[in-house]
């Protein structure tokens, strides 16, 4: 079972942080369009069990994606699963027709343009996305995915990464909440 | 959407029913191992809603599949939803994963051997799956996979060929219903 730790930080200016994630030797990738459908569970409130579970578009390539609770109060830390899906846009609709046949219904939709980079920090290898949120603006997230016995260690490489890029009011809510406010 | 129109009858004598396939000119293939997890649902009680969600392994390929209520009394046709699954034992425990994160629970297995053939009858080509059940026997299947404007037609042709083949006393029970009645 892996965990995901991530920390997201609004961004006044993206190109500075360009200019330190540069200057710490990562390389920015291209503009990705990612466009995430979250849908609410047949019988669970998952604004309450502080759940998540959406089909990502990316380009043609199509993910699953599970997110358990928080588990710390200062990073965005919980369980992950997160499975590939065959490519394409019948299969994307395939599989949210199998979600619906299973009741789940489509609580929202979130589309930002993602760039990633990859930071060497403390000896582990963070991903970090810049992200331009449609109707929401611009964000960082800072991602580590680990096992269980990592979980204090990744915590510590990632708040000191983001002290290192000048981040800070860590946003804990995720972008389908700060969207649709309950 | 695709329903699938199915009839499932016990088999008394595998070799006659292997015969009269063969005299249509139908070819049998090898056997193959299918093993079927069958989940509960979060929410709905399955064995009353007439539903059914399971992950099938057929040697390494997976997949998932939706069965929803039976919407006639003599056959078993019913919507389905039948999607790929990337391959091997890794692959179906990280689904079988995400159900149960999602609140589904293992209700059941089925394990059978399998030979599928086709048939060619009444303009169209009929799949018949010969299977050996653990723990419950010889039972053969015939079906069909149509848009709902075929349904009455291919209901005319499943229930004509199994007339042809001598198969009687439909089964509408499932093999886990059989294997686990309620």
């Amino acid at each position: 079972m892996t965990y995901e730790v991530e920390m997201k930080f609004p961004v006044a200016d993206m190109g500075v942080l360009e200019s330190r994630l540069a200057a710490m030797g990562a390389t920015i990738d291209g503009p990705r369009q990612e466009v995430d459908v979250y849908f609410a569970h047949p019988a669970r409130d998952f604004s309450r069990t502080d759940e998540a579970i959406r089909i990502r578009r990316k380009g043609q390539a199509n993910f699953i994606t599970y997110k358990g609770p928080k588990i710390d109060a200062a990073t965005k830390t919980r369980r992950e699963i997160d499975l590939p899906l065959p490519p394409g846009e019948e299969a994307a609709q395939a599989w949210t027709g199998l979600l619906e046949a299973l009741g789940f219904t489509v609580a929202g939709e979130v589309r930002k343009t993602r760039r990633k980079a990859h930071v060497e920090w403390q000896g582990r290898r963070v991903e970090a996305s810049l992200d331009e949120v449609d109707r929401l603006g611009s964000f960082a997230e800072l991602e580590l995915v680990v096992e269980p016995a990592e979980l204090d260690a990744a915590r510590t490489c990632v708040m000191s990464l983001a002290a290192a890029l000048g981040l800070d009011h860590g946003e804990r809510r995720s972008y389908l909440e700060l969207l649709h406010p309950q």
